[in-house]
Formats: structure tokens, C-alpha cells, sequence
């Protein structure tokens, strides 16, 4: 069945396959000096933003990927307090990480403003937090603050970017994990978005690979669905300096003093446990 | 951007969604008594069924689906024995059972034996199993087959059936959940799909209350990543009479003598981990 020009289509070349939601507005699209960003309302997602044709977020199935960019990492160091965010420009994994008590400084630095008005504009519920007085709006490269990060300085680092092309390439790079394990401090924890197990095996055990190359001795991917990314299932990998990644705060993820609509601690600990396909292929 | 004429489309009208597969040719399509049934060859899924125009399955996910279908119920029960397949046409569920010794007799009732016929041709690795002297193919309507079964004849019944409309709708019933009910062993199970945790809620609640009011106590629902279905993920429930369906059999799961690719011993108590926004619908 032919769909009518009232949808907009992401289609992942690699794997001949697409997805579709239907539109009933196109509200804005501008070209940033970064990338073009526009926003959408849908029929049934709610407000869409895509980035150079792709889905960043929906209304509807975002609090998936938010919570468990941030709560996975939080929950399992010991006592998160400093904490940077690389990308995330529409707030949504800050407001996450604001929700712990333990955090004293969040920092987001994404490299484009022009995310984050928007989202502001757009999406009001994702940025409830940004006025936030443990909260620094950054628009700055990801990579170069990275780089100039003072040694131990940071608790978490929440790599939340754009697929590995254009801009975000340089977040997938050994010489940046080394720059993000020499900020880190002793039991710090980098957690980076890395695609869909069913589409991008080889580039999460690329990931994993420069992670262990730059200095990351224990690893952990967690899986979830996300119904508006490639093949509506994807993950983030965890690597930890010098802390166990397969433990994490249980009893303190299970009494949250937060709502969360899909992370709990029983999800955290279901979503560690990957199938025999990808345990083979990562190694 | 718009697709060209060589996609399939299903399109998801209640949810505003569509997910479209790149064809590299079309090898048959018959309308049998029952529905259309349509195979394809894709660019990135290798073959794939449609009935009426939905995705039934392809070559590359079919795996998680009919794993979660067969292992979840097989490994929960103490000693399966007697199993009972309704719908499952394409028999990769059946194929799944049958690797458990435990299995004597495994009985598969679909109503259309176009649909197997086309899976021997174009699916061949799923029927793989079919000769086996315990399984026994029936082409006949599986809502009669359970109303006329033995009482405390069966172990597992498994529905492993398409969207409720159509010729599958009497399988999401009381009516039909009480039949199973009579016709299991004290100890029995019935597992059947039920659809996308994402866009299915409501039937979901319908279900497990009419497995309820049918007298099945205890209820567990699964969950699992499913990309070519609606949202790319997917559910299966649980009913059982007079077994708790939280436990499984753990270790049997760990040292189960064949392979898989999906399921594992971790990934099914993984998958019985639901998340906050699902326990809450589900009451």
C-alpha cells in the first residue's frame, strides 16, 4: 500500500526497510549552520523533531530512551554528583538526570542552540528542568569540552548524539573515550546511545572496542525498545572506570522518589541480559 | 521522502504508523479460502508472508517470535508433554517445541493449509521439524479443536494466531479460554501473542481479563522486540492452571541441549519484567 505525501518516511537504507508517521502539520523547518531541523505534528506520536531527515523524538515514545540514557548510569554509580551531557540537546535526558538528588551539577553541552529553543518551544515537558540551578545549558562541540575536561573531575558522562555520521562521528572514537576516561573520576561511568542490536551489531562491538582500547575495563550494553529508531529496538552502552557494571543500586532504583514510565529496577536488571545472538557477536 | 513503487507497506492506522520493507520481487500470491496470502523476496529481511496484507513474519526476526512463543510456556511448565499448537501455519513454533525432549506429542491446528503448504516451499528451515513422528499437522479451525478436546488432555496450548479480526477474533475470547482451560492438565499453560505493548494496551487488559474470567488464576506477559510488527515490539501472555507462571524452570532454561538465538534462561526473566506504564494499564 502506497502511502499518501501527508507522512514523513526515515528509510535505513542498509537494512531495506522504513518507517512511517502519518502528519497532520509541518510546524517549522530551519537550517541551523549544524543541520536542518525541523518539527512535526503527527496523528498518533504527537509532535515529531527530526534532524537532516531523522526521527530525534516523539512525544509519545521518547520517556523510554530518556529514562534509560540516564537512570541505567545513575543507578549504578555509587553516588553520581557530577554529571556531563554530550548532545541531548532537547533536555529530555537532563530532566531525567536532574531527578536524582545526588546529582550537585548536570552540564549539557550540545553543539547546537537551535535544538534546545525548539525543543524548549516544542516540546515544554522535556526542558521542566532546565532552570534548574544545578543545570548548565552549554551550546558548545561535545568533543573539544571533552577534551579540555578537567582529569577526574566528572561522575557520568551521558554521550546522547545523533547517529555516527556528520557532526556526532567524533563521539564514536577511541581518542574521545580517552579524553572521557581521563575526566572521569575513580568508579565513573561513560553511557553512550549505540544503536539498534538488530541493525548495528558490528558498530556496537566497534564502540566497545575503542571503549576497552581507551582505557575501559568493564562494559555493559543494555537493550529496549524504542518503536520511532531503526528496527524499533535499541541500546547504550555503559563502560565503567574501574567500577562492575552488571550490579547497580537496586533498592535504591526501586524506591525512586521519582516516576519514571519505563525504567524501574526491575527493567534496569532485564534489560542487562542481552540474547545469545548478541553475546555471540559482541564478543 | 516518499517511497517508490518497490516497497511493501503495512500501515498502522489506529497509531498513525507504517513500516515498509524494500521488495526485490514478488514470488506468489494466492487467495485461499480463509485470506490472501502474499510472499516476497526483500532487499534487507529476506523472505517474507503477508496475510491480508500484514506482516506475518520474515526471514531475518522470525526467530525472536517463535523462540519467546515456545520457550517462555515449555520451560514455566514442569514437564510439558502434551502441547497443542492453534494457528502457526508457518510451523517455526512448532519447530521450537519440538527441540524439548520432554515433547511426545505436538499437535499444530491452523485453519489454512495454503499457508503451510508455502512455508515448506519458501520457508523451509522452519519446517524442518514437520516429520517428526511426535508432531501431527491438522488443518482445521482450532476454536472447534479446543471446544471438542479431551478435558485434562493437553500441557501447553500455544496461540500463536494472527490480529484479532478475521478468522482469528473467536481466539481472544472467554468462550475459547474456558475450552483451553478444560482441556488443560492441572499445571497447564496456554500462551498466546498479544500484540504490541505500544499500541495494544487495551486489547492486552481485554485479554488477561477473559483468561481471568475463564478461571486461570495466575498471568504473566512477556515482552520482546519484534521489528517487522507493529512498533517493533511485541508481547506474548501467559495463563496457567494452577502453576505460577513468575518462576521457570532456571536451570533447565541454562542448559537447554539446542540452540537459540533470542531466547536464553536470562532473557525470559528479563522479559517478565514489565515496565512501570504497562503494570499500571494492566491493573
Amino acid at each position: 500500500m502506497a502511502l499518501g505525501d501527508n507522512w514523513y518516511t526515515e528509510i535505513y537504507p542498509q537494512d531495506g526497510a522504513a518507517f512511517s508517521l502519518k502528519l497532520t502539520d509541518k510546524i517549522h523547518e530551519e537550517q541551523t549552520p549544524f543541520q536542518t531541523i525541523a518539527i512535526f505534528e503527527t496523528e498518533g506520536f504527537g509532535t515529531l523533531m527530526t534532524i537532516d531527515g531523522l526521527v530525534m523524538l516523539t512525544d509519545r515514545d521518547n520517556f523510554i530512551y530518556h529514562e534509560m540514557m540516564a537512570h541505567t548510569g545513575l543507578f549504578t554509580h555509587a553516588n553520581p554528583q557530577d554529571v556531563v551531557i554530550i548532545g541531548g540537546g532537547d533536555c529530555g535526558t537532563l530532566r531525567e538526570v536532574l531527578k536524582h538528588a545526588s546529582v550537585r551539577h548536570a552540564c549539557q553541552v550540545d553543539i547546537d542552540e537551535r535544538v534546545t529553543r525548539l525543543a524548549e518551544q516544542y516540546f515544554p515537558e522535556l526542558c521542566d528542568s532546565n532552570d534548574d540551578k544545578r543545570a548548565t545549558l552549554m551550546f558548545d562541540d561535545g568533543i573539544r569540552y571533552m577534551a579540555d575536561a578537567k582529569p577526574g573531575s566528572v561522575d557520568i558522562v551521558i554521550v546522547d548524539s545523533t547517529d555516527p555520521v556528520g557532526p556526532a562521528e567524533g563521539l564514536f572514537t577511541e581518542k574521545f573515550y580517552r579524553n572521557c576516561h581521563r575526566a572521569l573520576r575513580d568508579g565513573g561511568i561513560i553511557v553512550q546511545q549505540s544503536e539498534s542490536p538488530l541493525f548495528h551489531l558490528k558498530l556496537i562491538r566497534a564502540m566497545r572496542d575503542a571503549m576497552q582500547a581507551a582505557g575501559f575495563v568493564d562494559l555493559a550494553t543494555v537493550n529496549f525498545p524504542q518503536c520511532s529508531y531503526p528496527s524499533g529496538w535499541w541500546s547504550a552502552t555503559m563502560a565503567g572506570k574501574n567500577i562492575k557494571l552488571n550490579n547497580f543500586r537496586n533498592d535504591a532504583a526501586r524506591k525512586r522518589p521519582f516516576a519514571t514510565r519505563y525504567y524501574s529496577d526491575g527493567v534496569h536488571g532485564a534489560a542487562l541480559n542481552l540474547p545469545p545472538f548478541m553475546i555471540t557477536a559482541l564478543g
